[in-house]
C-alpha cells in the first residue's frame, strides 16, 4: 500500500535530530527536532525518538551519526579503512520502543589518526547511485571530510577543522565585530584561496588585520567575511592537496559552504560535481535498511 | 613624605582593571578588579573607578589599554607610526570624581592596518629603562605584537590573533576535550613550531587528527596541548619573520605564554631577552605621569 510507513531514517548528528517516515525506499514526511546527541545523556535517546516519532507507527528505525558515539546513545564501533562503502550496522540492545533500532557505524583511519560518524552514510548513499564511483569525495561541514573511493572501498580520508574554526572566529573572537553573519564577495574570496595556498602563513599573520581596516576606514562585512573564509578554505586545500589534485572530485553538500568549496576547486582548474546531502543521506540510509532486511 | 598615594596607574584592558596606588614611581598597593573595559557602558567607568579606588585619595589617575577605545570610556585618538615610543595622554573631560584622569593614546598603523591600545604604555616602559634600545618588540597575547623600534620611535609592527585563537580552538572547538586547561610538553611543542614554521598548510590539516588520535589511542593532554599551541605559534613566527629573523627580540610578558614565545624563538637560533609585563606597564605608566606633570 503506497504511502505506509514501515520503516524511519533517522540522521542523528551533535546539534540536532533529523527524521523521515519512510515508505519502501521513499520518504513520506520528514521531520527536525532540536535535540541532538551533545545535549543527551544516553538514558534520554528512547524518549526522545518516541517523542520525535508521535503519530508514526513503531517500525523500525535506522539511524546515522554521532548518535553512535561513546558519548551518545550506544556506540556503533568503528569499522577500519580500507573497508566497503556499504553501510554496517549494530543495533541498540532492546529494542526500544518495542521496534528494532540500528545504528550505521563509523569509519576510522589509525595512521594517521581520523574518524568520522554519518559521512560513512552519504558516501554510501553516492556509491548506492554510483557503484562505479573513483575518486574523491569532499563533504565540506564542521570537520570538513576528504575521502578516497576506489573498487568499491573507502581507501583513506581526512578531516580538516574549517567548518568549526571558522565558526569560532567569525563568532566569538574581536573579527566578530567585523565578518557580519552572511554574505560572501566571490572575488575576495577566491583571490583569499589563492593567496592562502600559495602563502598559508600570509593569511595567518593577515587575520587582524581585518579587524584593523573596519576599524580604521571601511571594511564591508562580506569582504571581511570572504576574506576569513577564504583563508580558512585556502589552508585546507594547502594541506589537502595531495587529495583533490589532478582527482576527480563530488562535493556532497547543499549549504553554501558547498558552494565556496566548489567555487574554490573549479578556481583550481578541476570540474566538481555536487550531490545534496540530504539526497546523499537518505540513499546511504536506505542501503543501511537493505542491510537490515537481508540481515533479518 | 614616603608613602603618601599622589597618583593612581591603572591597565585598564577588555577583561579587567589593575590598578596600583602610586608613591612617586613606587607602586605602595596594588588591586584588580574584574569589571574590564568589554563589559561596560562608557556612563559606568567613573562609578567603577571610584568603586575600585575606595579609600585611596582622589589623586590623579593615569590609565592605559582598551579604556581609550571608541567603545570605552573616553577615545584616545591613535598616535600615527612612525612616531616617538613616548606616550601621548588625552584628558578624561570632566575630571570625574574630582580628580584629573588621563588615558594613554593607541599607535596606529595605515598599511597594512594595524592597531594596538595597552602595548604601545610597556613599551614605552622599555625604552624609559632603555633608551638607546634598537629591534624588536615581542608582546605575546590575545593579539600578539611585533613591534620594530628604531632612533626611539615606533616604526612599525603587526598583531597576530595566535592568543584568542589558541582560546578558542582549546576552549571550545571539538579540541577541547583533547588539551586539557594546562601543561605543555616542550619537546613536543618545538617540534610543532619547527614543522609549522617549515610547512604551515600540514600544521592545519593536523588539527583534527589530535582529537582522533585521543579517541582512537592514547595522546596525553600536555601533549595535545603542546601541538597545538606550537602549531599556531609556528604560523605565527612563518608569517613574522621579516620581523625576528637576524633582530635583537626582547619580549615583554611574564606568562607561560611568553616563555613559549622565548622557547621557540631560542630554537631558531635566536637570544631573547624578556621583560616582565607588570615592570613594563608600570614604567609606561611613570612616563605617562610624568608626562602630565610636565603638562601641568
Amino acid at each position: 500500500m503506497t504511502g505506509t510507513i514501515d520503516w524511519i531514517a533517522a540522521d542523528w548528528g551533535t546539534t540536532n535530530l533529523r527524521l523521515w517516515a519512510m515508505s519502501g525506499r521513499a520518504p513520506v514526511e520528514a521531520r527536525t527536532d532540536p535535540r541532538g546527541m551533545g545535549g543527551l545523556a544516553p538514558d534520554d535517546f528512547a524518549a526522545v525518538l518516541a517523542e520525535a516519532t508521535q503519530g508514526w507507527p513503531a517500525v523500525p528505525v535506522i539511524a546515522c551519526g554521532m548518535v553512535g558515539s561513546r558519548q551518545g546513545w550506544s556506540e556503533a564501533p568503528y569499522a577500519a579503512v580500507p573497508c566497503p562503502a556499504q553501510p554496517r550496522i549494530v543495533a541498540v540492545p532492546g529494542d526500544p520502543g518495542g521496534r528494532p533500532v540500528r545504528i550505521v557505524c563509523g569509519v576510522k583511519q589509525t595512521d594517521p589518526a581520523d574518524v568520522m560518524r554519518g559521512e560513512e552514510t552519504q558516501i554510501a548513499g553516492l556509491l548506492a547511485a554510483d557503484p562505479q564511483f573513483d575518486g574523491v569525495i569532499c563533504l565540506p561541514g564542521t570537520h570538513t571530510k576528504w575521502v578516497r573511493i576506489s573498487a568499491g572501498e573507502i581507501c583513506n580520508f581526512k578531516s580538516v577543522m574549517t567548518g568549526e574554526i571558522f565558526g569560532l572566529i567569525a563568532g566569538h573572537s574581536v573579527l566578530r565585530h567585523s565578518v557580519g553573519t552572511d554574505g560572501c564577495d566571490l572575488p575576495t574570496f577566491l583571490s583569499a584561496v589563492s593567496d592562502a595556498i600559495a602563502r598559508p602563513e600570509r593569511g595567518y599573520g593577515g587575520l587582524f588585520q581585518i579587524r584593523a581596516e573596519g576599524l580604521l576606514g571601511e571594511l564591508p562585512a562580506p569582504v571581511a567575511r570572504a576574506r576569513l573564509s577564504g583563508t580558512l578554505i585556502g589552508w585546507e586545500l594547502a594541506a589537502t592537496k595531495p587529495w583533490w589534485l589532478g582527482s576527480d572530485i563530488t562535493i556532497i553538500g547543499a549549504s553554501g559552504l558547498a558552494r565556496l568549496y566548489a567555487e574554490a576547486l573549479t578556481a583550481q582548474g578541476l570540474a566538481p560535481r555536487s550531490v545534496s546531502v540530504e539526497d546523499a543521506t537518505l540513499a546511504g540510509l536506505n542501503a543501511a535498511h537493505d542491510r537490515f532486511r537481508s540481515e533479518g
